[in-house]
C-alpha cells in the first residue's frame, strides 16, 4: 500500500472515530439541572472535542479484523477512553504536572476549578466501568466481566497509576533504559495494551490468541513515547496544542535523553516496523493497524 | 433480642468483619521493590487498620441472608471499601474538604504527599473493579457483571461524585431539607445501597427482589447522615478520629440546621426503626441488619 494510501485510510478512520467518541460522550452526559451540571459539563469539557482518539481507534481496529459489530467497539472505545482522559485531568493538576493547556483548551482545573478537576476525573474513572457493563457493549457477561477486568489492571497501580508514581519519582531516582522502558510500559503502554486487547475480547479470541496484538500493543507504546519525548525535544507547542521542553528543565531521564535523538528516531522506526509484523498474519485487514503505527512515530501532536 | 445481645452481635460481627477487611487488603496490596512502593504504601494507608468497614458488613450480612459463600461476600466487601477509601483520600485533599486526620492518623496527602495522595486514590478505585472481575467473587460472569455496574453507578456522577459536587457547591446555593436529603442520598446513601444490592446480587436475587433491601440501605443512609451531622456539633473530635464543627463554620444547611437537633434527632430514631421493617420479613435472620440500623444512630464516631 502506498503511504499517501495509508494516510488517508488512517485520516479517515481517525475522523470517524473521533465523531463517534464525540457523539457517544454527548449521549452519556446530559447535563442535570441541578447543582451536579458544574461536574458534568467538566466531564464534558474533557471528553468532547479534544484528542486524537488513538486508544478507542485501536480498539475498533482489532475490533474489525473479528467483524465485531461497530457500536460495541465504540462504547468500549469510549470506556477506555474515559480512564485515559481521567488521567490527564489528574495528571494535569496543580500538585501533579500543574499544566494550563491540554488539547489546546485549558485544562480542567484552569476552566473549573482544582476541586471540581478531582471530582470530575473520578466520575469518569467511573463512567468506564459503567459503559461497559452496559448490554450495548456485549450481550454476554464473560465478555463484559473480561473487558472490565482488562481495563481496571491496566489503569491500577500494577499499570498506567504505577507508572505515574514511577514518572513521579524520576526527578530522584536517575532511571538507566531499562527503567524508563519499565515505567513507560505502564504509564502509556498498559492502557493502549488493554485497548487492543479489549478489541480481542469483544472478538472472542482467547487469552493465547492475543499474543501478537499485545506485541504489537507493547512496540507501538513504545515507538509512541519515544515520538513523544522526540515532540517534548523538537516539537512545535501551538501544534501540540500542549506545553513542551519540560522533561528537559526537570532534567529527567527519557529516551531521549539516554540514547540521544538521532538513536531514539532509529529505535522508534525499527518498533514500527516490528509492530507491524506482529500484526501481518492478518493480511490486508491489518492496514489500519500499520497505518496507525506508521502514525504513531510521524504525528507533531 | 435484648439491646446487649444485639451489641454483641454487632460488635463481634464488626470485629470479625475489620479482621478480614484488613489481612485481604493486606494480600490484595504487597509492597512492590521498585518506585511504585510508595503508592502502594499509601494505598495501604488508607485501607488498612482503619475505618469502621459499615458497607463491607452490609454486604457480608445481605450475603448472608442468601448462604452466600464468606469469602466471595468479604471480597466484594473489600471492592465497596476500596471505593469508600478512594473518595476519602480524595475528599480529604487540600482542594477539597482540607483535612488533616482521618480515622484518628494523618490524611493520605499529609502523611505522604498531594500527589501521591491523588494517585493512590485513583489506584484504589481501579482495585475495586479489579477485585469485582476476579473469579473468587463469583464463578458467574453475570454476577460479576452485575455487581460491576452497580458499583460504578453508585460511585459516579449519577452518584457518589454527583453528591459530593453538590456537597461542594452547598455553600453558595443555601439548600432546602428536600435538597439536603437528595444531596445525602447521592453522596452516602448510593454507596451504602450498592453494598446491600451487591450482597443481594451474590445471593442472586433479582432486581425486583432487592426492593426491600434498598428501601432498608436508604433509610439507614439518612439516618446516618443525621447521626453524622448530630456528631459534627455534639460529638467529641477525639473519640471521632478526625475534624469535627465543620459543617457550622461553614454555614452549611445540614439535617441539624434545618431541623433542629431534637427533630433531627426524633427523625433519625424513626428511619432506624422504618428500616429495620424492611427486613422483618427475614425474621431471626436479620438480626444483624437490624442491629446495624441502630449502630448507625448510636455510633461516637
Amino acid at each position: 500500500m502506498a503511504v499517501s494510501d495509508s494516510d488517508d485510510l488512517l485520516k479517515s478512520a481517525l475522523a470517524r472515530v473521533q465523531d463517534e467518541v464525540d457523539r457517544a460522550f454527548d449521549a452519556y452526559l446530559p447535563v442535570p439541572s441541578d447543582s451536579r451540571a458544574r461536574l458534568v459539563e467538566a466531564m464534558r469539557h474533557a471528553t468532547i472535542g479534544g484528542g486524537k482518539r488513538v486508544r478507542p481507534l485501536l480498539v475498533v481496529a482489532v475490533a474489525d479484523l473479528y467483524r465485531v459489530d461497530r457500536s460495541a467497539a465504540v462504547a468500549a472505545g469510549c470506556a477506555v477512553e474515559a480512564i485515559h482522559s481521567y488521567s490527564l485531568i489528574h495528571d494535569d493538576l496543580p500538585c501533579m504536572d500543574d499544566d494550563e493547556l491540554r488539547h489546546g483548551k485549558p485544562t480542567v482545573h484552569r476552566a473549573f476549578d482544582e476541586a471540581t478537576a478531582v471530582l470530575a476525573g473520578d466520575a469518569l474513572h467511573a463512567l468506564a466501568f459503567d459503559i461497559l457493563t452496559q448490554s450495548d457493549v456485549s450481550s454476554d457477561p464473560f465478555v463484559r466481566s473480561e473487558l472490565v477486568s482488562v481495563l481496571a489492571r491496566a489503569s491500577g497501580h500494577e499499570g498506567m497509576a504505577g507508572g505515574q508514581m514511577m514518572d513521579m519519582a524520576a526527578d530522584e531516582e536517575d532511571y538507566d533504559l531499562h527503567q524508563v522502558t519499565r515505567l513507560q510500559q505502564l504509564k502509556t503502554g498498559a492502557l493502549l495494551g488493554a485497548s487492543v486487547e479489549m478489541g480481542a475480547i469483544l472478538g472472542r479470541v482467547p487469552p493465547e490468541g492475543r499474543a501478537h496484538l499485545r506485541a504489537y500493543a507493547r512496540d507501538i507504546g513504545l515507538a509512541f513515547q519515544i515520538a513523544d519525548d522526540l515532540l517534548d525535544v523538537e516539537g512545535d507547542e501551538a501544534l501540540a496544542g500542549k506545553a513542551l521542553r519540560k522533561d528537559g528543565e526537570q532534567g529527567k531521564a527519557t529516551f531521549v535523553t539516554l540514547m540521544g535523538a538521532e538513536k531514539a528516531r532509529e529505535q522508534a522506526r525499527a518498533l514500527v516496523d516490528q509492530a507491524i509484523g506482529h500484526v501481518a498474519g492478518h493480511g490486508s485487514d491489518a492496514r489500519l493497524l500499520e497505518a496507525l503505527a506508521r502514525f504513531v512515530i510521524e504525528r507533531d501532536r
